[in-house]
C-alpha cells in the first residue's frame, strides 16, 4: 500500500503543482495528515494568534493517479480516519460568525476517548472527518484556506468514513491532496475550528466518469451531495440549487422547471462551512429519486 | 376534544387578535388546516398566477390558552398531521431561488399513496411537517407569510409528528394558529412551494417555562432546534449562533468562548426557508450535550 507522509505538504492547490507520488487507478493510499496547526499548539497555553499562521491548513500531497485527465473524475473513497487521543479547537477575536464578540485568543484541547471527546466537562460525540480534499485547479490558485470546482477547504461533515467523494479532474493525473482531519464539527463550523486534528486517512483513489457539473461530490449510503462555494451564502445556496437541477434534469430525463420542484420537495440544502474565505453550501439529494444506473460508477 | 375547523382562519399574526376558541393547559386540540392556497388550486390547469393569493397561507386558529402569559412558552405536541390523497406543487417566474429562470407559472398535482408521493414518474418519500405556527406577536402585526420571534412561517421540517414547538407568549392566552401543512419539502423550500396539502393537525397544548432566549424552538428526539429569522442568510445564521451559544451558557454554565466553540463543534447550522419574506435557520444543538433537567419541562 502506498503511504505519502506528512512532510509532503501543500498550502495551495496550483495548475502546476509537482506530484510527490504515483499511484495506478484503483490502488490504496494512505494520506499521514497534519491538524490545521501543523502541530503548533500543542497545549492550553498557545493560541492561533502565536502561531506561524502561513503553516496552517497543510494538505498531504499532491498524489498522481496514472491516467486521470480533464473531464474524467477521481473517486476518493474515505475507508477510514484513525483518530489521536486529543485534539485542538481555538478562537481568536475576529474569527468565525461571533468573532466580533471575541477579545481575546483561546485554545481548548479536548481529550479523545473511544467515539467522544471531553470539552470542559461537556462529553461531545465525534464525527471524524476530512475538511481539505482537492486536486489541481484549471487556472487559478487557490490558498488550501480556499474552495472552488476542484474542492479544497470543503469542511464538510459528510467527508467521513465509508463515503466516497468526486473531485473533476482538471490536470493530467488529477494531482489530488487532502488533510485538515476534524474529530467533530457542526455544520457551519462558526468558531472557524472544529476539533482539530492530525490522523491517517486510508482511501482507495480510481478514475470515473461524472455526471455533468462541475462541482465537488460526495456520495454517502442515501445521500449525494454536491458542494458548491461561493463568496456569499446565497451566491452559495443558488449554485448548489443550479446544481440539483442539472443532475435531476439529466439523471431523470426531466425539463427543467420539473426538477425545480422536485429540488423543493426532496433535495436538503444545508450549510457545510460559513468560515472560511468562501462559503460552502451543499445540495443533498437523496439517491432514491435518481437513477442510480446512470449516475457516477 | 377540541376541534378548530378551517372556517376559522388567520392571514396575518396581530397582537391584538380575537381567540376562535379556548383550552385548558393540557387540552387536546384538532387543527383542520387549508392547504396554503385555500383550495384554490386543485388540478394543473391553474397555477399560482390566477388565484386569489391574499388567501394564501392560511393560519386555522386562533386559540386562546387559558392562563398563558407574556413570559411563558406554549408547548404544543404535534401527535399527529394526516395526509391527503393529493397535494400541489407550483412554481411561477420571480418565486424562488430561481425564479429567474421561470418563464411561466406551472402547478404539478402529485398522487399520495401510503408514505411516498408519485411526481412525474419520480417517487418522493414523504416527511409530513407543519409550516406555519405562532402566536400573537408582541407590538408588529406579521403576514402569515413571514416569520419572527412568535413563530410565523417557519416551514423547518423537524416540526412533524413526533416534536414539541417552544413559543414565547407574548400576549395573554398565547393565541395559536397553525396550518400551510406539507406532505414532504426539503432544507431550503427552494421554489417556494412543498408538497402543499390541506391536514388534519391533532396537538395537545401546554404552558412551560422556557430557556432565557426569545425565539420558537422545535424539540425532536435527539436534537433541539432554534429557530431563528431574518433578512439575510448570513443574519439568520449569526441570530441562531447567539441563541445556541446562550443555551449553552446558561444551560452547561459555560463561559461565552467555551459555549462559542462547542457550538462549532456540535451544533449544526441548518437552513429551514430561502423564499419567504425572511429566511429561516436553526441551531439544531444536540440533546446530548445538554443538561437535560433544566432545559424545558
Amino acid at each position: 500500500m502506498k503511504k505519502i507522509f506528512d512532510e509532503d505538504v501543500i498550502y495551495k492547490f496550483e495548475p502546476d503543482m509537482e506530484p510527490v507520488s504515483q499511484i495506478e487507478p484503483g490502488e490504496l493510499v494512505e494520506f499521514e495528515t497534519r491538524d490545521c496547526f501543523s502541530g503548533q499548539i500543542k497545549d492550553e497555553e498557545k493560541t492561533m494568534e502565536e502561531i506561524d499562521m502561513s503553516k496552517s491548513n497543510p494538505a498531504t500531497g499532491p498524489l498522481k493517479v496514472k491516467g486521470a485527465e480533464p473531464g474524467d473524475f477521481l473517486k476518493v473513497d474515505i475507508l477510514d480516519i484513525t483518530l489521536p487521543d486529543w485534539g485542538v479547537t481555538a478562537i481568536a477575536p475576529g474569527e468565525g460568525v461571533l468573532g466580533d464578540k471575541i477579545d481575546t485568543a483561546e485554545t481548548v484541547i479536548p481529550e479523545i476517548r473511544g467515539d467522544v471527546c471531553y470539552f470542559d466537562g461537556v462529553k461531545i460525540s465525534l464525527n471524524p472527518m476530512v475538511g481539505i480534499i482537492g486536486v489541481a485547479p484549471e487556472e487559478e490558485t487557490f490558498s488550501s484556506w480556499s474552495q472552488g470546482r476542484h474542492g479544497g477547504n470543503l469542511d464538510t461533515v459528510d467527508i467521513c468514513k465509508g463515503s466516497s467523494v468526486y473531485l473533476p479532474v482538471k490536470q493530467d493525473g488529477g494531482l489530488l491532496a487532502l488533510g485538515d482531519c476534524h474529530g467533530s464539527m457542526g455544520d457551519g463550523e462558526v468558531c472557524v475550528t472544529g476539533l482539530e486534528i492530525s490522523s491517517d486517512v486510508l482511501t482507495r483513489v480510481d478514475i470515473v466518469d461524472g455526471p455533468g457539473i462541475d462541482w465537488p461530490v460526495v456520495s454517502k449510503e442515501d445521500k449525494l451531495a454536491v458542494m458548491c462555494s461561493s463568496g456569499t451564502v446565497d451566491e452559495a445556496i443558488e449554485k448548489s440549487v443550479s446544481s440539483a437541477v442539472e443532475i435531476l434534469s439529466e439523471n431523470r430525463d426531466l425539463e427543467y422547471e420539473k426538477a425545480y420542484m422536485i429540488s423543493s420537495l426532496s433535495v436538503d440544502f444545508r450549510i457545510s462551512q460559513v468560515v472560511n474565505p468562501k462559503v460552502t453550501v451543499r445540495a443533498s439529494i437523496p439517491k432514491e429519486i435518481l437513477d442510480a444506473e446512470s449516475i457516477f460508477d
